[in-house]
């Protein structure tokens, strides 16, 4: 059966065409940026957000290797999203991941939070296609993690059911510490 | 987005092979038996247990319309689902659904409770095969129906990740009350 990011990655494939303008509002490494690159194709494009340099620079050597130049890396802030792509004129995203948390190998203590992905997700909402997805990937395992999804679940759970739908998909024998999807879904 | 019943059957769509022999656990009016069939298609088999006459009745007629002839209704709990079927010979069990609580239209107070689901799950996940799905369709909207999800969380926790996957897919932007999707995998 599918797992979390697979399962994440299957509904983002399902529905990105294309063409598309995306969001990969938490760059990292770089891997669903790749992965989205994949998806909207050569006339595509991907804006990724991470507000560590470090990030930036790893990524930047991950998509040199596979010689992606349809991702755009913007240094701020995924809480700027509205801002930022509004500015560029891009019509409607076709899709938006957050993997949360921290930077795999990194400092642990620059993580996410909901005081800032709240406002993404808002942003994103309103620039998303309707039929489009917005996927969150949520790793409850730290401190920070778990207090963020209390916050984002209390938040997704007032989302008007006749806009979004907001599915959980979790495996539960397995530790609390383990990461699940909300994948939002705009009709 | 796939709402909760469609993703239900999905699963059971991309598992089960024609020439199967597979379990609906809770027969009701047999819409559930009805798509069984058509996934085992003509050689397999369907065994649907329910222990209300008034079910039995309503499922036959249903069937019969659609010239089903590869359903045998079990007029017995499902907790006697390992017996029923090892005295049967069956080889293994291809897949199988329970969409619990009342049957809709009759008496609200016959209801599945967690002390015959419970058994019945373990002796299903003693005749499933491999790369299989049991699939619990939940409706937490009435008292007994809270109860047997708390139970049945509960329960589900404890079956080991190495030999099976737990997921639960639920809108969480609706009310408490709405019904929602447990998927058993067996690896």
């Amino acid at each position: 059966m599918k797992q979390i990011i697979p399962f994440a990655h299957q509904l983002l494939k399902d529905s990105i065409q294309p063409g598309d303008t995306v969001v990969d509002a938490t760059l990292g490494n770089g891997h669903d940026s790749l992965f989205l690159s994949s998806l909207v194709a050569e006339h595509g494009q991907v804006f990724s957000f991470d507000i560590q340099e470090n990030a930036l620079n790893q990524a930047k050597k991950l998509l040199e290797q596979h010689n992606i130049n349809q991702v755009e890396m913007i240094h701020r802030g995924h809480e700027h999203v509205y801002e930022e792509l509004s500015d560029r004129n891009i019509g409607g995203v076709g899709g938006a991941i957050f993997n949360l948390g921290y930077l795999p190998g990194s400092d642990h203590t620059i993580t996410t939070t909901a005081d800032t992905t709240i406002p993404a997700i808002n942003g994103l909402l309103r620039l998303l296609k309707p039929e489009r997805y917005i996927i969150l990937v949520i790793y409850p395992g730290h401190k920070t993690g778990a207090e963020e999804k209390v916050e984002l679940l209390n938040y997704l759970k007032t989302l008007p059911a006749n806009e979004v739908d907001v599915a959980r998909y979790q495996m539960v024998n397995r530790s609390d510490k383990a990461p699940f999807v909300m994948a939002i879904y705009k009709k």
